[in-house]
């Protein structure tokens, strides 16, 4: 099915597509207009809506599932959509929100299998256990199979979460036989519960904002939270070596305190030194991935580092 | 009594001390020697060994209670001990570790009475109760009686970090008029259990060392995970508000983020922002008591600031 | 009298108020038209006129007093008003600047007894005698009775750097007993006099802006020359114990040099790094107590932190 | 056979030893002695000769190789060598550099191996060709063979950057199938070429110090300009892209230019990015790896890190 | 001739003038109109064209000469054109580029003879023999004698990089004999080479952009390579110290590396240490210089210094 | 005559020199014996002397004129003296402090004449009068013919502060033409007043240190309040235009406030801006051509830029 980014200059769209944003603005003539964006799986374009009624004030929210009827029109260099009627979708159109937002490219239930091949590979009673309680627990399971890394930047969509996890296990699983001074486990459950706090710093997975915990304590001591709590649970004593480890890598994961990124603690073990790398570079793979398969030029800016990149040949 | 730093250059000294430092070093003449830390009330002072049998070497230890025979000595410009007879202190010497360590002035019940005043006065019974019940735990207890705030710099002897609660509580108490914006409790809570981490970052009172937890996961969420251990005893949510706000406190009062510091969470709540500042204060003018007492030039260097001081006028 | 934010979307204006900021634009109908910031007591509204004549280009300057008939409207979630008739005030409106302006809450003149107050307290006869001689300057005491402690961030209303200083001095007022390494007197005279130099760093009370000396020098030297001028037709010494402290106080409140916020010399006394911390939290306490006061969400932006604050609970 | 760091406090130690540093002092007796440093390949160990003649003076040199009758003491906790007698090793003793100095794990025929069989997966026709035409070159295979990897930190042994190739591309070999926006042969290319200047930074093998172009030009711009040189052999143009890709990453895998860490550009490819972390990961975990295998706590200083470090569990 | 800046409010301008930048916007009527930057030597001037054909979308683009009926009106404070009618300027017209960009105040023959005449003053052989190869590269020297030394701040027009040149060599000139330990010869060359691969970093002369190699290379090692590629053709050896001493000062003549502004290595040199500053004050000293000329007001805005300057009396 | 640095290891020193460091150590025989450091125009050595009596404890001081016979030896690969005999110097040796002390190679009435020719050329009746006014107070002319400019680093000898002030003023005039941007009065007066301050800043001429006021108030401050001393002196408005712009030069001259060195306000002029790096070319030529001097090696370390520097071709 054609997506909101596939039309071109001058088409005229029809479809359902997810309100991300809505702003009432005021045009020099003084009549109201909508500054929407709206999104689909083929991500966002901004909208205008030019007669705004007092229904659609109160109808058009964020979230909300809507249809519309529109005309491509290039605004500074960028497309935009001019709507001429908009709708709110109802129960008969069958359409939800899963299918209205950019999802990981790999399905939901293959991460989740890769996911757990891994713990299941994991040789500590210890690290296994906790790994399972948690993951068993059904809200944070929800969560996790949905939720996006981040709300910009990296792997910032449905699953991506998952995705970034799956991805740092293959990851880890490759470079492990290469240092032995790195603890296997430990490393696997780092890679599975480094950014598990960001389930509840974030509101939820289809426009996830900053929670008033997540802003008042952080993704990295809420996951520690998490683990302190299945290791009760479970009767695993908060002084294990392997949970202080453990949270040690989660603490650390940011680098060196001295950064100012945010580390509770550096990394003092190499498997925690390490994992701080394999972190930067799945984040930064992906999103320089994103940046390149959206070029049209042969360079343009990549947010995640602040500065143009190259293509290449 | 005499102590240590009371005797002057040439002076005989025979008393009893303890081993804080202890080193078997090799003179010119290839003859083994110790070179010693010894320690009372008064402070510290190096001191030699020249004669040392291998009993010697055996039985003088870090944290050995000793009875000496010694005579001061300049070297550098600095005193020291040259000892001529040493041995281990036994029971019918009735000489205790806390007679022979440095102490906070104020008297440790004093100071436990002063807390105990501050806990009484506050009004949330959430955060009362969470207190209450960490300071009702005896190894807590014990520890919080006894335990400096740090290894060096500021309220570094025993009872240190109980008088710098009881500083900070008098500090915020005569604050609090002045800035409605700031929550009463939560900065008498913060106050209270900012440093409680430590108690377990630290090994012991009388000669601290960090502890592997201590190192793994850092005093800041040490104390927070105490907070949830004592709220989960307690039946007190862990999305409490109040309860999420004094863990911000204590996550934030090393300063923003990104000054590197050690903060997992910059402050965001008025509460925090002045916390911290009253921490610094609280800390910075300890220290520099400390410098400007021992000054006996018009300048001196102050390890705090990492600059020369001044003792004015 | 109903104050300018005190209107709602829709509501009529007909009021005076003061014009702060004034841009001549370009609709995109070639027509010319004002963007106008107006401000009375309760704070600024920004504000377009789209018809301008000739008359109203010369008239309508910063700084005038004008009477307005005019409509509130809602533009980008911001309330701006939009203004059919517009004049200047004249003399027979009885209408003056210091009743259009923003003030701080505590009286102009209860600011200026209290300060008197402390000034009586001070025992140092050098001290007193500077600060009487300085504050009994004409010029000098009606700026510093009107003046803002800043353009922006905080304390920036009439008064305003009164009120900060008896804020200071309240504050240095209560922490002074538990500070005996700190010297009240030098404490006091610092609270008084380290911005003192801002009187003539800024043009003026009402509309701010940095004057050239203020540009070249800066508030802490001026500050500085301020205090020298005073010892010279006072008869003391430069070379003074007290005045160079005083002297050195000033010059460093801005904290260590190094961390380039504009401190001249860091702070070598325990009254210099503790009055650097007041200034810090009386200023920081103020933007955000004003801050919190306008929040309409749990969380809003602070821009004295730079970050998003929370309203808590 | 017994190697100089297997030796006891007190034993007596006949062997061949590499002279690293000398340095001729004088006693409080005003006797000359020497302060060497000696190595094998167990690594290196303080010594002191207490009886030095004038032909003593002439022939101890460093890089020298001698034979020593010495006994095993500890000074201030560490073990030092007094030497009773000391000879220059003869050439019928047969005793060469490569038998004194520490050196990779691996046989230097095997890395070189290796490195061989990953240039033979190149598909690129010119990375292959100028690579095969560096390693080609005599003198710079003799050195590649041969150099540490640096002076001090990671790899600092002989064939120590070989090693280090070798693992980056095992490395590399393993996460490339991970990220396919990642170029496969330049990450190869700039695994074996990064630090090819350091051949010519640094002097020697056995006792590196840094040559006058080495601290007048750096390792990166001299690995550029050993490219540039190869190209110019090969007829390959300075502006094929591969080859300014190849150059890009060798100028920019010390990470961005304002972390101030001596990159001449910041990254701008997802290979350069990864690259600069792949390097990280393999200098750090040797490093630490190192560390570990010394360390006789269970906690000590990793150099590499500035910062304590944990041996775990 | 009356440039484009000359013009006052409500004058018609009918005149030459170059594209520097189109962008094709949207107006709130749905209508298309063009956001133009025009230029000429007077400098450059926004420009709106409201009325925008077909055509007019194809022939207006970036670098095209155009002739214009416009008038200048006010927007926001600022003089913009509102264009009337435009069209293509051509063969006839007989209006070249040069003639409609900013140009150095230097002709472009008089910059070449001074610098030529410095080249003759070089007394090394191997410095003069490298210059005197690279400026009779055709290329180059029409590069040389056109190319503005950046896009922005200093020396930002046409012939710009070789006033920069010759303002360096004058001032080198004026300072050597107080700097004996400065070499002569090499601070000249440096001054003629230190940019020279701003040459092929940027694109052209008239509208520079900055290139594939130069973004991957950047010019201090683009420099080092252009040296490098003289001295081969030159027979001049690799090692030869003063090549290295030049190639040293031109890849640290961005100041120290830890500063983080792209120097490949740091200054060793007093001849680098010297050059660093002489760059500074040369390039700061051309903006500023360039501020003051256009400012209205006592007080303006330099974006090089990115703070207010000051006019002076 | 022969000086102290003039002397080879085994040779006989009879002399007098200056004591500029004195430490009374204990032996490891327990007997007391002196670590000096001796001084004469040749620069410094360390000595010792192994039989102390109380007569020498009393009189041997620093700054005392000594009468050594001692012998060179070499300690750690550096010269030290063997005393002996020593004896303080008496009148009718006939010997005073500046024969014994390192001073600049120009003789002080020489650059007196310079600085004063200089002066002489001020245009600005206000700049001269200003600087005549404070050249010509006899306390400050002393200091000012005797003064180092640093207690290291450059121009740290006899009239060392008046040779960097002619230095500055030559390079200015030989700059000045090129930068008409730059106001030449204030340029010269900025030359000859930036560190008046350090004259007060420092103790004395012969074994300088930091004053009370210098560490309290800075040199810049007091360089700015010695201006408006002489300004109030002479009737010259603290307002004044170029007192403004001279106070402003003093201020600015360590460089950007948000560098962190001590600068009270940023540059905002091209002559404040211009006179910074005037300052650093100055200083830092003057220490590196210290240090190379001295270099023994090609290559060797500069305390001025914290690493090695070449000594070059």
């Amino acid at each position: 099915m054609k997506q909101l980014n596939d039309y071109a200059e001058g088409e005229r769209v029809i479809t359902f597509c997810l309100v991300k944003q809505r702003e009432l603005a005021t045009a020099s003539n003084q009549k109201e207009y909508f500054n929407l964006e709206l999104a689909d799986q083929s991500g966002t374009l901004p909208a205008k809506v030019w007669d705004v009624t007092e229904e659609l004030k109160e109808i058009i929210q964020v979230k909300a599932i809507v249809k519309i009827d529109a005309t491509v029109q290039m605004y500074r260099g960028k497309k935009q959509l001019v709507i001429q009627r908009i709708r709110l979708a109802s129960a008969s159109d069958e359409v939800g929100h899963e299918s209205l937002v950019q999802a990981s490219p790999v399905p939901q239930d293959e991460l989740w299998a890769s996911l757990q091949g891994y713990v299941g590979k994991l040789k500590s009673q210890t690290l296994r256990q906790v790994i399972e309680h948690l993951l068993g627990e059904p809200d944070l399971q929800d969560r996790l199979r949905s939720f996006p890394a981040g709300v910009k930047m990296h792997h910032n969509y449905y699953s991506g979460l998952m995705e970034h996890i799956v991805s740092l296990l293959t990851l880890a699983d490759r470079i492990l036989p290469l240092y032995p001074q790195v603890d296997r486990d430990s490393l696997y459950a780092t890679c599975i519960l480094h950014d598990i706090g960001k389930l509840y710093e974030l509101s939820d997975a289809i426009a996830p904002e900053y929670s008033t915990p997540g802003q008042l304590i952080g993704h990295l001591v809420m996951g520690v939270e998490l683990v302190s709590d299945a290791c009760r649970a479970l009767g695993i004593s908060p002084q294990d070596s392997e949970i202080l480890h453990l949270k040690h890598c989660i603490l650390s994961h940011h680098g060196d305190v001295d950064l100012g990124y945010g580390s509770a603690v550096s990394g003092k073990t190499p498997t925690a030194v390490l994992f701080h790398y394999l972190d930067q570079i799945d984040s930064k793979m992906n999103a320089l991935g994103q940046t390149l398969t959206q070029m049209e030029e042969e360079w343009d800016y990549a947010p995640v580092l602040r500065r143009r990149v190259w293509r290449g040949y």
